[in-house]
């Protein structure tokens, strides 16, 4: 879409030429995200430096009913920042400060644009943990982690983002700047639009100003990797690790030719077990390295039961490293080797067997590769199906039906299509799957009440 | 108000005669709470039996524009049930089936007039715990502590009501049934209608079946008790407590008034200190006792620094049975003592000093003796007013100014006026210390999303 003149010159105006972007070339970057080969082009790209700027750019796209497609790091899966009609992205890059580490009280206080891994090293230096940690922690933003409520490895012990957000300063469409909440761990008092905005996408207002609640600091970790010969018997274990009473920091599940294209591509040593169709990463946390070794000690015999070919021991930080990066690279590597959706189910954690055999029945009825990986204590399991040589015509026409049928599984199971990426545009068909009319109407009610002229990322799930 | 002759017969068609309470006598239990002296009539008082009963009343009262009230056991602390404009009382007493009990996903499925306890001690049977444990815990009914996102003394380590409802079935005004979320622990589809009502307070619908999650029971309990000189010693060892490093499942303060009241009036024995003006209770749990007895040696010096007069150490279940019934006992004990005003104050927890001092500070200058405990580990102290000898003059005018200055202390210091009590009638008129137009601009509009006809609740703090 084309901005006028006057609504260019206001706009310099509320935030600064300087921080203003229309030329083409820059503003491509400003147009895609993580998501497949999604690419749209904005009209410009501002870059706020205080939340009154925000505001007073909000106020302004309100009045002249000018599109707003808020954009944090660009790292996310579901197309939820995109700028699908045009129009004016809100990049917070510029609002990057952590403003406050209150040691007393374990809370910070930040910006949108700050990096999820300088907070969580930030506060680390202080003794104090924020644990949520999406694989693109080293580049995503704390705004996006709560735009699309992001969970991580570590939701299985710690939750997600959602669980350390006690207060939002958030600017509204009409240029008010309000707080949700207060900067306490308890609170009754009145709805709680702070939940309400985690998780919602960028479609309610802009999150300018964030209170975390932190954590102590666990002084240790282990790491332990586990060789399945099924996807069945992986996917058991993990349920009854979790029976036993440990709760691992981590527990997660990696397909066998996810490891081997992730350990290629970024050329870290993997011990590969030649029976394994799955591997296990478990890490356990604590204080007291003597407590960690007598919880793995339990575990042992637990996996051995469940059929874990070996227990291997990382004995080294070097180690540790190696697996989680391996891990870590899984989403990336798997995504290069080949044309690819990525879907991001979630299911009652014992419910993951069936899930596991569920997507390959699917894959093998619709012809498709699918490298599953993830979460696999919170029963979150992504699902990267692969194009490799397939028609287009399958690929347009067909995928789509089995990417339903697999989401159908999710619902019948108790689960739903998202656990941590957001549905943002490409979960965007399959929504009424797992929502009737009445949640359409009650969720188009409540944006309508934020944004009553629809200026805030038009196009999306809600549309 | 009364209602029509037509009306009442397709209530009876709808939920059963048998069901509806219109006598007079009966009906009074059903317009007061734990709040105050409050009492209001309903015009009757329906006892559904099933989730859809619930809604065809619902639809039934949205039609002819009835108000109606949802009422849980009775337990509120901030008269959020009472029928303040007479009509229909919903009681979710017959609502009170435990349905599922899911070991293999750490989850639960119960009806809301299921009380608290009853579902503490049936997870706990299979192995599993449920932590939110308000006072009421023996009656409060479940659907009563997500109406009010109720906490209690677990709070601290555990979190309240909140971090443990993963989906909720609720009714809605035009006769829905929906559920809100998925029974997953991740979950990023769509906005957080299940944390929506959380703390809603029976403005939005009714909740009609509950999914929470559950954890792992820990096996051992250890109970100690401090007293202390001062408040502002006690409340400055809360902190220390728990910047050692360690989260005890809780961390109660109790002033010395008050635990003279309560074990006096419950006739149990006490370690009263002579100098003690506050007591501290700290519970420590896990799955060692040797962990726990290492911990509790590590708080000793930490608490003699602050100030503590003795370190007293539960031997025995009776003891500990005794200790937490007098903390239990406080705030009912106290009010029979009194006429009272009982505020549910929140700040962040290392603001809690200055909060005491200030309500005594208040006090003194409006001269009102004031009883104050509650969950210091999360900042919420509770204040009871006692009336004693003050005018009816200066109680009904001088002291909710007084009220007025504390929430405003709250507030300055980042917190609030509510941690887990809800806003309700009492609160109502205070609600501006914290809530700007905007604020009420929008949950009035999320309100009439739910309900346009304004028939869930009407005459509480929304309106």
């Amino acid at each position: 879409m084309n901005l006028t003149e006057a609504f260019m010159q206001s706009l310099f105006a509320a935030v600064g030429k300087e921080n203003v972007i229309t030329d083409k070339e820059p503003l491509v970057a400003y147009g895609r995200d993580y998501t497949e080969d999604l690419q749209y082009l904005p009209s410009c790209a501002v870059l706020p430096e205080t939340p009154e700027t925000v505001a007073a750019v909000l106020k302004l796209c309100n009045e002249n009913k000018i599109p707003v497609y808020t954009r944090g790091a660009g790292t996310g899966l579901s197309g939820g920042s995109l700028p699908v009609n045009g129009g004016v992205v809100i990049s917070t890059e510029k609002l990057n400060r952590i403003l406050n580490i209150d040691t007393l009280n374990f809370q910070a206080t930040v910006q949108p644009g700050v990096i999820n891994q300088v907070f969580a090293q930030a506060v680390a230096e202080k003794g104090l943990y924020y644990p949520p940690d999406p694989a693109s922690k080293g580049s995503c933003f704390l705004g996006g982690n709560i735009a699309h409520g992001s969970g991580g490895p570590r939701a299985v012990k710690y939750g997600t983002t959602r669980d350390y957000v006690l207060n939002l300063q958030v600017a509204l469409p009409n240029g008010e700047l309000i707080w949700t909440g207060a900067n306490t761990v308890k609170n009754s008092t009145g709805f709680n639009l702070t939940q309400l905005f985690v998780g919602s996408e960028g479609l309610l207002g802009v999150v300018t100003c964030i209170v975390f609640r932190l954590i102590a600091l666990p002084a240790h970790q282990m790491l332990l990797l586990v060789p399945f010969k099924t996807a069945r018997e992986a996917a058991v274990a993990v349920n009854e690790v979790l029976l036993s009473g440990i709760t691992p920091s981590a527990l997660e599940l990696m397909e066998t030719s996810g490891v081997q294209i992730s350990a290629e591509a970024t050329h870290t040593p993997f011990p590969f077990h030649n029976d394994a169709a799955f591997y296990m990463l478990i890490e356990l946390d604590g204080d007291n390295t003597e407590t960690l070794m007598q919880q793995a000690e339990l575990l042992y015999p637990v996996i051995e039961n469940c059929g874990g070919l070996e227990v291997m021991f990382a004995d080294s930080s070097e180690l540790k490293e190696q697996w989680w990066k391996v891990r870590r690279g899984i989403g990336e590597t798997v995504k290069q080797a080949s044309v690819y959706k990525e879907e991001d189910t979630v299911v009652p954690r014992a419910a993951l067997p069936d899930l596991l055999v569920a997507v390959k029945e699917v894959g093998s009825r619709y012809g498709f590769q699918s490298v599953c990986y993830g979460h696999a204590g919170d029963g979150n399991l992504h699902v990267n199906i692969l194009k490799n040589e397939l028609s287009d015509e399958v690929w347009n026409h067909e995928i789509p039906k089995a990417i339903r049928e697999i989401f159908e599984v999710c619902r019948d199971l108790g689960g739903t299509i998202s656990g941590e990426h957001g549905v943002g545009l490409v979960q965007k068909p399959y929504l009424d799957v797992v929502f009737t009319p009445q949640h359409f109407r009650l969720m188009r009610g409540i944006k309508a009440v934020f944004d009553p002229n629809h200026i805030m990322n038009p196009g999306k799930w809600l549309d």
